[in-house]
């Protein structure tokens, strides 16, 4: 790879100032409770949106609002009809959550586009910044709404979801925030994806791995799809506690946590066989109006999720779990129902986009690991419309979705320096 | 062993048509609803016991009320003056419970004395019927109130209980059936330990083991005693669910799990080994307050009771249970806290009376078998008073506690032709 005499090593500080400034103006905006509160199509939401608008007009950046009130920024590139090269990320929050989660991939998407402005770089391609609404499934109970609307992939049924704790529905919500919802009921794409030629998305890790591997940025080599048992159930028989021996109980507690042990082996096994998964029993919970510290629990209920990078692994897991169940239905004499299924496939990052991010974190010497992307992110949706997808993570202590998220700017400024070169050299690797 | 003259081998006819009759009118009387509802201390209560003295005094026995309102009925013996032999059980029930739980023993005893009575068999030592309240912890959360107001056993915090859903005291209750609260309150014994010789109890089984093993009549060789844990907690580290891999997890359900596992696997063993033992886990659940489908659970709270016949497995269990949660803690990086404590001692059956009871079984030719009581009895309270105590159990399907409890009157007679040969013929065998 030959040097890019555009570019330097790294952000340089004016703009590192400047950035840190609108982090701080984020927070100022959406943090008058313990955490950060940007609600879906709400107003804390469309607050952040407008001083990201704000900014870029200001820097003269192009600022677009499509029909779901997401902001489009554009920076034109030396061919302007070629695909542009995009990025993004969403600028909602769940409730009480922190300010990197979503803003950090706006920000250093800003950053790139007022940087290369500033200092008169002129792209190859055109630069689109995507500032997405609506991520967060905590508020409707629906991800990735903003991101899913571009695309066409809103249901009607997802119009008509009620806002957590409200009456409002997302369509008054969306109509609220100045959304056209005319496209959007009828399913039309709001973006055409062979208009795009690619998309990088930039995101604080929302778990421990990087902390632990001590890597302050992290190349995403997939997003996971789940599989999902909201409500499952291990029925057995209810009796005394004191009156019935172990070989007459139909133990539903005791039988739940054989299937978990089992699953955990097979869990296990898998990862040594180099395969990507986790295994979550989120809820798990004998009936109040039922048990009692002597009865023996007749029923158990619990939610069952996993996830993995590839389609298979889910498979192959779900004919074990069958298995699993079918074994310890039959040694505790307790049947099992997982009820309904709901999956999310996983989403594929374009080796191509990922292994020249692996180059250029080599050439600027920026410590990096690749790992998959456990949660989900908008950029699956982009990646699932056909259009070549990367991400990166920024190391973050203390998870998401909580007011103790803690990014360094350092780390933050290495892995905006990544994209800024990312977003530069792209059309260098792409087709 | 020689026969007894004054033995028929089974119940007469016309007093098993009697008995019959006498359970149908406490059906009748507390069944209005699904169950059978004889509240402790409450009006259900009072009318059966009424029912049970009213024809006690019309077959010319004695009846008297003692100072927590238990009705005790006696027979004259030979030796009057020597301690009695004494029988009982109690009438109250569960809310919606069975109408065999407890009114078994009390109509077998009835039946003893009357069949006695009636065909002038003057027993060697005087017969005693105990006809007591409040046995079940279902009104108060306290268990045995009638039988340990007998031995001064009664605390005054237990006084002060009030009845499930109601503001009445246990002590209101009491007094409004007629108790004097002064020597109860009083901690004094209403009754010398030393004025019987021995009690026996009959009662339907209240697990499934009679059943399964198809004898109608069980010799009890002991009362369990237990250690109940009801607020115990496995504490973890929430995360989200996706972006937490399986080594950098503290999963409480899984921990908890693992627990449940390593006790049942020492479990069986301790069977093998020819211990008793039970264990159950009747409340578990995660906190519907924090718990999501797609967040790691941090904390899982449980109840946690083991039951057994003897303090020294109690003992080594509770060992065992704390090095498995010391390496399950350590494995899974999970911390268990078991909360207090609540014990309550095993009893013993006095092992003559229990092989005199067997005696008499082969020869009348009932099919027995030997077996411990998980659930706690009344006559546990009079074996800890000192008392000489056993227990015969009378086959009964679906469990108790419940309005399916199913005990037919066929087994219900054998087991009442042995509680009559046990009364009349235990002199024989006691110091």
């Amino acid at each position: 790879m030959t040097p890019r005499p555009n570019t330097e090593p790294e952000v340089p500080d004016p703009l590192k100032a400047w950035a840190i400034e609108l982090f701080e103006e984020l927070r100022r905006q959406s943090g008058e409770g313990v955490g950060i509160n940007r609600p879906t199509y709400g107003a804390g939401e469309t607050r952040a949106m407008e001083t990201i608008a704000e900014t870029a007009r200001g820097e003269g950046l192009t600022v677009e609002i499509d029909a779901a009130a997401n902001v489009v920024i554009t920076l034109p590139g030396e061919d302007d009809v070629a695909p542009a090269v995009a990025c993004g990320s969403h600028v909602d929050s769940v409730p009480q959550g922190g300010n990197y989660d979503g803003a950090a991939g706006v920000v250093a998407g800003l950053l790139a586009l007022v940087r290369a402005k500033r200092s008169n770089v002129r792209p190859p391609r055109p630069l689109k910044l995507f500032v997405l609404r609506g991520e967060e499934s905590a508020w409707f109970g629906r991800a990735y709404i903003g991101s899913s609307a571009l695309f066409g992939g809103l249901a009607a049924s997802d119009l008509e979801l009620r806002r957590r704790g409200a009456r409002e529905t997302l369509a008054e919500a969306m109509a609220a925030c100045g959304a056209d919802l005319i496209p959007i009921r009828a399913g039309n794409a709001l973006l055409d994806p062979s208009s795009l030629a690619c998309f990088f998305e930039l995101h604080i890790e929302q778990g421990p791995v990087m902390v632990a591997r001590k890597v302050p940025v992290g190349l995403v080599t997939g997003i996971r799809g789940n599989i999902r048992h909201p409500n499952a159930v291990c029925r057995g028989n209810a009796g005394h506690a004191g009156a019935v021996p172990r070989w007459l109980r139909n133990d539903a507690v005791f039988a739940l946590s054989e299937l978990v042990m089992r699953l955990d082996q097979h869990w296990m096994i898998l990862l040594e066989q180099g395969e990507d998964l986790v295994v979550t029993l989120g809820i798990v919970g004998t009936d109040p109006a039922e048990h009692a510290m002597s009865r023996i629990p007749g029923e158990v209920d619990f939610s069952l999720e996993y996830r993995s990078q590839s389609a298979e692994t889910m498979d192959g897991f779900a004919g074990i779990l069958e298995e699993e169940m079918d074994i310890v239905g039959r040694n505790r004499r307790v049947a099992f129902e997982l009820g309904p299924a709901i999956p999310t496939p996983p989403a594929r990052t374009d080796e191509v986009l990922l292994e020249h991010l692996a180059a250029l974190c080599q050439e600027t010497a920026i410590p990096f690991e690749k790992l998959p992307s456990g949660a989900g992110h908008d950029a699956a949706v982009f990646a699932n419309a056909g259009i070549p997808t990367a991400m990166v993570f920024i190391r973050n202590e203390h998870g998401s979705h909580n007011p103790d998220e803690a990014m360094a700017y350092d780390d933050f400024f290495s892995g905006a320096q990544l994209l800024y070169d990312a977003l530069l050299t792209a059309p260098e690797v792409l087709p």
